[in-house]
């Protein structure tokens, strides 16, 4: 995922490459020999011949016979039987998968590897919410409602209000996540092939789900793409929450407003012209993680409502690098919205300065007959913020 | 909802147009007053008059008003209480609310009718699959991947594979639609003015929501729009399985193929030249629907994710007609899709003919030691089948 | 167009609601027997009966006709027959061509009428945008980059920009537009129908064109959707431009910054709850449509990229709505953008006293040898003015 | 871009990766040494270390510093300035320029590549097409429209159909490409520090320009995004076309079907698991390019109607990827299409047999009163097929 293109790329190097999906391929195939030897349709030599094959294998898939395949399992299998010297053995190897199981179960490896990384930094979003939250939640600023001033707010519920969005988007997520199944379905999806191999295929299927850590499906989901959709929601949910959250920050750190500012750090911010700027990088990358969720989301939805025929021609094939990228711009986006968050700079007194300077504005709601207190005219800020800080306890509690 | 470029609209007459939205609208404001006066901030008079001023009540909205305010809100609560004769009582409503509550929450209202009407087509779609699943369980018909013969499957499988689809869909539109909120807030969602008018304006918040029979939510969600993707995610998710069983009997009803139809309706799929045709008319709209709803939920969550301040400028007014027409695509395309799969047309003779006669391809797979019988070679279809009756019954009792 | 949840719709009123789309469709009708005439297919009987049948003719179309036969056409064709007493004459009505004909054609004049009206708003915007760029190109203000204080610019060059981006888009759209072609194809594209009733139907094609002060296309464009696209891909553009205006008028607009204001208008802008508050409805309301349109385009495209066979099945079925709306939302937008540009408060004072309290940073980019003057570090900004207002000029000058 | 999730990827190797842009970057960098020596602002010693610098040079960009800086070219300028030994003439290089600058102009430089490739690769597609509409204007097949038969038409007006629709793309990508500007403005669109260094610094920047074979623009774009979404509307109309024609072919060589097919190479369009299988990978592949390209699209038009401020805060970070990734995936498709339609195999005793066998249906519109010859009934097929062979003739004489 090394991305001149993606900046903090770095933060999921190695989790979504190429060779970590050629490593997940190859923990598919040796799951499903190790699923066949389990139910009776393959031996230990067989498993043991695999094993010694794929231990340490990294193999060059030729780019022609990926595109002549349609996608690189065909050339990994073919890399794979190559390795393995006893040519029976060989030829046992993915047997009763198509290369449609393989991908789709070696992606899901992917995406639990990179959601796993994404609820982690979540959890650190929520944490220095929470935290922001409670410290905050008597630090009267300005409401803004269509850019203007509306009625006074604290930023505490500022930052509750992010912190929900945040649990709201870790539940989904780790909802999508903890559902994960394998595709396993052979050629047409009846596992025609593996009942000539094995008495009970469903039982061999669970096998190779429980061998991976994963669910096994009712059916196989060749053309029914929800695994793909959910999870693919659940990550757009996680950047709108983290685009909003930028997007505050973004908004509240113009020089103008001045009320919370990115923590400087060494190296960060920097322009390449003028010496003086600190600009907001990890909002700015955040806020363009978050404008671009929705559109890759869209392209997996497209793709499940057109999964025809028992696999389909080219739907599927829209699907990889969409959800690839949905997944790795997600995790970096969410550890940098934690190192944000975590070094935000809050500053009160600028808050409650403007504030008072408009107060005028911010109680016209009220009328004229109270006085000008504008904590007085707080509503229930303060109980929402309460509300926030103790579900974030529930879901830290659950975790 | 008439709408000439929208062909089926009727089957959503009278609940999602500019008429409902103001009786919503309506009933919001009402709601707020009788939650009110049961939470100690309005009389039992401002009921009455309230009641009586909008029992019947259709105003008329100047258009030029609705734009100047941004939204229909304001033009509806003048023409409210210039209804109501006594200026007193025709302060008071909706006071404590904002624009925003009063347009979230009556879109809400709408959403829960049209969803509601889409889970009934649902369930009607379900009843006709699993029909169809257990019909044809034993019905061979050609497996079909990357548009060429695979091995064989049956079209039982194949309805059953839409089933699960069908109601995966609606498991998560039922929870959508559950869990719906009301917006209450307040100008900047601390409900400030509610606060000066009753001792516990969350009281009066949960006596809203409880009026309307919707939730109340932990937080106004003025600016984390999880209810509205939420919701939107489950209506493209339904668009998808809807999309996929559209496009399957389109390609299996093509003149080459033959293998299902749409059944004949009168005056239904006629050309306005060509006398013998038969177009596929339900089918080529739901699939037209399928197609259109995953940028309709995209267009919800962009704005989800721009929700900045504390109500936003902008993003939110670019909500409203993306969900209204994904909210009517889909009952119209679940509507259109009940009706296509009770009197779908099924064709078993054709279906087996055509596998036989290409058998040597269908079981190329297994290689050259077995006999010619397709049957043989079905793999676990029959369980798979089973399996999907089995959810459908648990569904459908539960429900 | 009367749409609540559309604010400003009115500003297109009556020209792209369902019944202009019916008017559109008689008026394609009948310029279809008039080029029959000319070409000798038909005759001055028939042109004059089916004018007498169209003058004044609004039929009702019933809905469920119209969802049977996929699209309003046929039920219209039906009702028109109906009403013309001489039954060959009423059967000549419509041969020859197919309803995609008829329905892309009238969708076509209801494209080119709003078109037509945009074109002549974006003029107004260019004008107001000219006159701001002239009067204000020694207006310094504060460059801001990535949210921060940069170098100085000046209004007028921000307006230079704004205007540029406003020229381009008339420009695509004007080109667009002037090129709108008639669909004329029949049945499959062929005209075989009509080859039975004139000698030269590419003729009759022309006179057709001709008649509707459209143009003929080189080939039907049944499945060649690009006078669709290339029109969307301008008025996306057009959204573009007008999207960047409004939301720099938003943030220039926040009463942090307060160099630019939306001119106040009677009963704009106001708040349902706030007394004090100014709204910049306009600015909000384009802003919304450019958060629209990409979405819109790309629906469009997606049908294009769909359109299989003589004709599609349900890709064509998915434009109609996506069209109409983007057309809509387009001319709403740029009439708003005309009236909020010629009324623009800008406050040249507030922008100077702010560069100047922060030109240690505007001009930190210059080094420590110059002095303090922003003035003498505006670079090319009056010469770009030049060139924008050139370009204004030139364009004006042609149209 | 090798990318084991874009099959064929390989055939833009070079062009578009990390080390295509970091050279496009160097190669930024020392155009605008140069061109600032041309106009009196660089030394000729200046140009010669800098040139000497940038020779051979590979870099390696620290990922945290890339991330820091919000993008590469700081990291970039740095390790260049570093492999200058004078540190005067170190400081001078990038000066005048902003990062915004060198990276725009940098994927301009690839952009020019890559569609360069393409229009070469749609140059031998329409040469094909053209070929094929010419062999067959005389080869019957049915029509279908909606998937069921409609009258007759050819396979040679099929393909002049797809012929126009890559003309048509081939023409608005050309004109995108033939216009890419050079981003040249400075930290906020004035070249203000340029205009410290040179008397003219708009010579400067057409000189830049001229350097690298590219348009000096009106006024810098850093806000106005129209070169990037012209040239990404065209590409999006290139993929467009291709879909159709690849969804077509998809459709005919349905083995029900069987009027086209795949021309068979070795080594492609195997399955994993079925012997028999000839999987029609290019068509597939090409697909699935144009099921990505709209939302690339918009996703770039999204981040042009947001580019607020002199140069926005995620909008135009938003922007790389998408636009790297669209180039990409229409370049490998529009190859992949030259190789499909040079090699597409066509079955006109298929098509003519299955139409005669239909001949009832194709014939229907007719009415009894003719024979039944289906090419009696092809209106005007060949004259259209003419006029796409003279459009193809005159941009090739154009070329």
């Amino acid at each position: 995922m090394a991305d001149l293109l993606l900046p903090g790329s770095y933060r999921v190097d190695g989790i979504l490459d190429d060779d970590a999906l050629v490593g997940a391929m190859l923990t598919v195939e040796l799951a499903w020999v190790r699923a066949l030897a389990a139910t009776g349709g393959a031996s230990a030599e067989d498993v043991l011949a695999t094993e010694q094959a794929v231990a340490g294998f990294v193999p060059t898939l030729d780019p022609v016979a990926v595109e002549g395949a349609g996608n690189p399992v065909l050339p990994l299998v073919t890399a794979l039987r190559t390795a393995i010297a006893d040519t029976d053995i060989a030829s046992r190897v993915h047997t009763g998968l198509t290369s449609h199981d393989v991908l789709d179960t070696a992606l899901v490896l992917l995406a639990r590897a990179a959601a796993e990384q994404t609820l982690g930094a979540l959890d650190r979003v929520a944490d220095a919410l929470a935290r922001l939250a409670g410290e905050h939640r008597g630090s009267v600023m300005a409401g803004r409602t269509l850019t203007q001033y509306a009625v006074p707010v604290t930023f505490g519920l500022t930052a509750a209000q992010w912190l929900i969005g945040i649990l709201d988007a870790r539940g989904a997520l780790a909802d999508a996540t903890g559902d994960l199944p394998v595709q396993c379905g052979g050629a047409a999806g009846t596992l025609s092939r593996a009942a000539d191999l094995v008495d009970d295929p469903l039982a061999t299927a669970a096998a190779f789900a429980a061998g991976l850590g994963l669910v096994a499906p009712t059916l196989p989901w060749h053309t029914r793409r929800t695994p793909v959709t959910r999870l693919a929601d659940a990550l757009v949910q996680t950047c709108d929450a983290l685009g909003v959250l930028a997007d505050d920050v973004l908004l509240l750190g113009r020089p103008e407003v001045g009320e919370v500012g990115e923590g400087a750090a060494a190296g960060r911010g920097g322009s390449s012209t003028m010496p003086h700027k600190q600009n907001p990088v990890l909002s700015v990358l955040v806020s363009s993680a978050a404008q671009r969720a929705p559109l890759l989301g869209a392209q997996l939805h497209l793709s499940a409502a057109r999964a025809v025929d028992q696999r389909p021609d080219g739907a599927w094939h829209a699907e990889w690098s969409a959800l690839r990228t949905l997944l790795g711009v997600t995790a970096v986006a969410a550890d940098q919205a934690a190192e944000l968050t975590e070094h935000l700079d809050v500053h009160p007194d600028h808050m409650r300065r403007r504030a008072e300077s408009v107060a005028d504005q911010l109680l016209a709601e009220r009328g004229d007959t109270h006085d000008r207190d504008l904590t007085a005219y707080l509503g229930v800020s303060s109980r929402l913020v309460e509300r926030a800080l103790l579900r974030h306890r529930e879901v830290r509690d659950d975790g």
